[in-house]
């Protein structure tokens, strides 16, 4: 099913009590607020979920919230750890809770394509059946892969439905995966968004990220598969300050999430420690920019 | 004198012929062009200028073209090199062209800030008396700064004048860099000016980078400066699609070219080997970006 | 406790069954071979005991294991994870069941000294008051870390009770660290071993690290620290083209574990998967290596 | 002619007065050292040679005083440079002045196989039919070659003559490598010489490598080729912890030149700024391991 996956796939955050603590309540609270800003789907526990500073039984209990919130829209649990029994585990876990499938992306250290593939097999020999995203993420994974070498583990692993794209340019990488494809796996792209009209040109399937405003990603895409291609530019131009704004890593994690509680869809802003903290400047020019946003939308319609 | 550093510093791209021979014709076109919109100065053999591309002699003669023709304008010349004899001999060249100082990354590999340290120690030893500007560009270089680092280098070696501040995000560091400061020096943005506004805000003096229309990057600093922060911002947000566009690393400097070549500023868009190349579909996605502009520029007169 | 620390460490192997599972009957006997061959204490689960391919209850399980049967000798466990609420995980684990403390490495990914910095006040918030070996071994996690580095972590942290230092050269760094010192800590070395005399000499508590002969370990260190000097080196080049052959990182752990095997210490010389399998020309070298080993000792009586 | 190089070549120090000048005088007299020692060629300006501090005029300058006074045995000049431009120039002049051939390492910053392929097929599209060793050694250029990529290498350029390997562990990559070859080519190896006599077991040609005492690599070879594997590995043995202690990356290099000085080869044992110094502690060090070795020949007579 994942290799037919069209639209939204929301990038979920991890809501956090002030106190560091998982908050289960506005897990559900922001689920609801994605499957009401136009999500097709959900990727829980991502690089921007702040996945990496959970432990197994917290990963398990997000996870698992999320997919009984989500009203049968597919859940896609991301299970990316260096070591290969972890993986397993955890991919057990989540399978056994009704996840549509896991995302995966090589750990850092791999230093050769024969690596890569070796991991691969490693991983899917333990794994086994499971519908599997692949993530080329390599400004996080520290490892790159060429288009050549992601053909050729779509076509060694049938498992891999579905491959989340966000090298840079991720646009001409595109065009290189659809021309040269053999089985067709769906694409959705990361980048926080940040060149999804021109993806959608170049054959995506849509977006798989994350954004304060997701009624931007999934409107974008509505409106681009209607071949409404400059109104899709157009509402993107739009929010395109604020998306680069929050595209700066584990700081633009911190923007969003303040503009997810200011929208009401979490109750508290908090990243896990060693997270960055937003100072008054900062808030100043959130403020700022979410003005500005409101202006411009208002001219738009 | 460049610790007064103000307004756009473009970063200048090297023009080839197809053959990939240098243009120097080109140079003469693309500084005019510069200057005529709005450039306050240049920084020539950089990152996108493909400097690493060029043998000792060709850097030597585009950056003499450049500083023949500038008009007495500033000309900072970057002369980053893994080896220290090589920044030195580079260095006294153009220096002795009528170079208004020279640009420094550390190069990749230095791993704790001892070396940091030791490694500009050994830099300055050796160039001398010389107007510096520091590059903070990690993602080039490997070598990450940390603010009090910076701080550092800045109180023990006179010679660094000005900072080109590209780490990401750029807009709290640039805080920290003037909260922390002594001795104040001037501070440029790389980045490609994708948070020019912002970055305005939080108390630089302009921006260093290249663009394919630097009349946005002189025009934000100059409606900054007169405190027009909304029409800053009004005139940044019509050209950030493009912008973005070109903010691909060396794809997006061949983009740059290609609009560059279009707009008369240089008689080829080609980038010497090994490149990237446009394709079809490239070119008609600039059309389609230029024609966008256009209409949108036309919207806010 | 751990600040006393005085002798051989063993890092431990961890011991697989040929189907990959863990063999925890050879747990025990691997045990008592180093404790007969003059181990004062172990380190389970660090880089060459495969740690990153156990998962969590698997590592639990051997540490349990090692210090069930370490008849009251002190057992440190490696911790070290991308994730902080999994190392306080594992070490609350791990400390229940009777550790003598825990070892940890930066993760991958620190980029300067800030970070570096506030990555271990943030691991010491969660775990509390847990005697603490810090591991300096960049060339497997990737961060370097500097003497002032250490000595300011020493400093904020009495939790950091021992150095595990495997930096190169090691000795130098061993002599800057020991001059540098405020609080003296126990300092003992890995990379095999491979500089154990030199860095007595140096000022060092012993080696923390694996061989295939840890008589050779446990003897050198005994011998110098009875002021043998010429015999604890002439007892250490006889081994010194095993140690070195066996210096070949996870190669190298496959070597270890077959002459292991044939030594009686465990059933089973399998790596788990993915790890390097030997071939009957490595066979071959290293019965070549033992014979030549055998003879030189038989000399050296 | 080097796809038939056998025996020792020798990576030569560059010998620098106290002030850091370039000692011309002890090029001579370290090269008649090397050649006195049983050396069948050099290999000039690699990283052990201090390549990277050296100007480029600095750089023709030592490589032609190698090639004027190599006697006529080929001289092989180190021209990595992440420039393609340089990379040409330095080529073409020390192939003017006699070079037997060039030594290339891929640039570090290569991420695929795509772009160490695309990187290669530049070089050699510059510097023409120009004899080639490829240097295989990830540790200093950050950039793994696996063996299938290098064998692609060697078939699509017919330039790549030998090949001096210096992955870890090298006997196992050596033995994949004689086992996939097509065209064959003379194939050295470098890592110090750690592993020399077991490499010559799986095949290699011979040591391309520095060491105060040459006439041990030479020795070792000679035995080899002879058929005394056991006397090769004596001789070798003997040597082991001094080669050892030299086999520290730069501060290694530092013990070695101080050696060397010792033996008369050089002048001054310096290193360039930025380089490291040695210490009493470090010299008592040496005197000591020095003394053993002297003492262990004389037994082994």
């Amino acid at each position: 099913m994942l290799e037919h996956a069209k639209g939204l796939y929301v990038v979920a955050q991890t809501p956090f009590a002030a106190d560091g603590a998982i908050d289960l309540a506005s897990v559900d609270t922001l689920c609801d607020f994605y499957l009401q800003h136009g999500a097709s789907g959900l990727t829980v526990l991502g690089v921007a979920g702040e996945a990496g500073k959970l432990s197994q039984e917290e990963s398990i209990a997000v996870a698992g919230r999320y997919i009984q919130r989500a009203q049968g829209k597919p859940v896609i649990v991301g299970v990316s750890n260096p070591g290969i029994a972890q993986v397993r585990d955890l991919t057990a876990r989540v399978m056994d809770l009704g996840a549509a499938g896991v995302m995966i992306t090589p750990p850092n250290g791999l230093r050769t394509e024969e690596e890569l593939f070796g991991y691969f097999a490693a991983v899917f020999q333990q794994i086994g059946d499971v519908p599997t995203v692949l993530q080329d993420f390599p400004f996080s994974s520290g490892t790159w892969m060429s288009v050549p070498s992601i053909l050729t583990l779509v076509e060694r692993h049938p498992q891999i439905r579905l491959l989340k794209e966000e090298d840079l340019p991720s646009i001409t990488k595109i065009t290189r995966l659809r021309e040269g494809q053999g089985r067709r796996i769906a694409i959705l792209t990361g980048n926080n968004g940040m060149f999804l009209p021109l993806e959608m040109g170049r054959g995506v399937d849509g977006p798989m990220s994350g954004f304060s405003h997701p009624e931007m990603l999934s409107g974008v895409y509505d409106l681009y598969i209607q071949s409404k291609v400059e109104q899709a530019n157009d509402l993107f131009d739009r929010y395109l300050p604020l998306l680069s704004y929050e595209n700066q890593s584990q700081w633009g994690v911190a923007v969003r999430k303040e503009i997810l509680r200011q929208r009401g869809a979490i109750s508290c802003a908090a990243m896990r420690t060693p997270g960055p903290r937003l100072t008054p400047t900062d808030h100043a020019e959130i403020e700022f920019l979410l003005n500005r946003l409101r202006r411009s939308l208002s001219e738009l319609r």
